[in-house]
């Protein structure tokens, strides 16, 4: 099966990660809009447009018959307009993320950090809502550009985040919730998880890229579909960038990136 | 005279802030490209291709006589290309950043920090070597994100700027530079221009939004061109966001921001 995952830039990769250890055999196309990330600080009109034309070129151009939308912001803003234009069944991360904090929350109540967008779209407390759960969320608009900066385990990226999830939890408390989930709503978040996960040891930590791979890997072996173990990279703005940054969040060396224009 | 002042953002409202200090009764016409930004981690030939369809929009469409690349990216990576593309003078904030680098430095020895993108053009150490300095340029990535979330005064900005600054002088210390001059060559760091001179009291700091000013209201003067005071915004995406962010930037109230789309 050729499974199609798209993300705004390098951060679906780690949700490839995952799908490259639960499903080892299937064949991965992965698209990266670089040159029009991020999607996180634009409008939903534009997100839906820059998806949908992904989403095109990912089934149309290259045969996907399984989409991935690993980008928060996309499957927040722009599911339905992508389910709307494919013929091929379409994964978001957001419904996979709710559907993991069902599972997870015993108290009902489950926080959410993501960027701006993804919070402004409130698609985690629809998901979460429709799931009888209720849901904060919080942005943390500050994570990505310090992972992009490769402070991963830095002091500062520490205080940021000891200062981010102080405030989500004294808000959450403000509303008299009693949370016992996170939702790490955006895909450059699992690098910063164990730090997370050592802040607040009082939360259960869903990391989003695992728990669609998990989705994805129980989809495949249901239809019993099969691969080549093919993997292939595309990017819409350079590919040494891509290739560089892309690897930190791959965990493993990415070859032959190949630069494609979808226009804007 | 009607001035078109382009950034990919709300940042260039720096320069517009200076601009309508020095020259308010010129025309001002200001273009972010926001459904585009950031420039900064993008490619010369997409930023090339953003930038000159932005300027034809402020010269073809709203007939600005004059052009000021208020966006130190488009500034380093598409000087040549806009300037190729309209017929109307064009100034780019990294020109005015090393002429007064060159007026403000006895040494003959200068730093600049700006976005990635700027720096790994060269672009500063270009123009500055054509003008006898010599220079060493040093990429912070989180500066623009840490301005964006409002946290100007916060104490991790002043940790961060201490870490960027010390790296920055021991970089250039190493290369046997005694530097006696600092360019902020982002239109966000004016925002931060107090914390830093603060943290480096030994540099003359240079603010390439007040410099730019500067020049334009000196060829406006030239040119005894007079105009009616007007401003008017154009934004690629999200007015309300544009409006919300830009207020801090230009400090004072904007109003009646027009959407454009110029595709993408």
């Amino acid at each position: 099966m050729k499974i199609g995952v798209f993300d705004s830039g390098v951060g679906g990769l780690t949700v490839l990660h995952a799908l490259l250890r639960q499903a080892p055999q299937a064949d991965y196309i992965y698209l990266g809009d670089t040159a029009r990330l991020p999607y996180g600080s634009k409008s939903q009109a534009t997100i839906a447009r820059y998806a949908v034309s992904s989403a095109h070129f990912l089934v149309e151009e290259q045969g996907a018959e399984f989409l991935v939308i690993a980008c928060n912001t996309a499957s927040a803003l722009a599911l339905d307009a992508i389910k709307g234009a494919v013929s091929v069944p379409v994964l978001g991360v957001v419904e996979t993320g709710a559907n993991a904090a069902r599972a997870a929350s015993a108290s009902g109540d489950v926080l959410v950090i993501a960027t701006d967008a993804t919070v402004q779209s409130h698609a985690y407390s629809a998901a979460c809502r429709e799931r009888g759960l209720r849901t904060y969320e919080k942005a943390c608009p500050l994570l990505v550009p310090l992972v992009e900066e490769g402070w991963i385990t830095h002091p500062v990226t520490q205080e940021v985040l000891r200062i981010y999830l102080s405030e989500l939890k004294q808000e959450a408390g403000a509303m008299q919730m009693s949370p016992d989930t996170l939702v790490l709503g955006c895909t450059h978040y699992p690098l910063l998880r164990d730090q997370i996960a050592h802040i607040v040891p009082d939360l259960k930590v869903i990391d989003s890229a695992c728990v669609t791979a998990e989705q994805v890997a129980s989809t495949i072996h249901d239809k019993k579909a099969t691969g080549n173990g093919t993997r292939r990279f595309f990017a819409t703005d350079s590919i040494e960038k891509f290739r560089a940054m892309g690897t930190r969040f791959l965990g493993e060396a990415i070859d032959g990136v190949t630069l494609v224009d979808l226009g804007g």
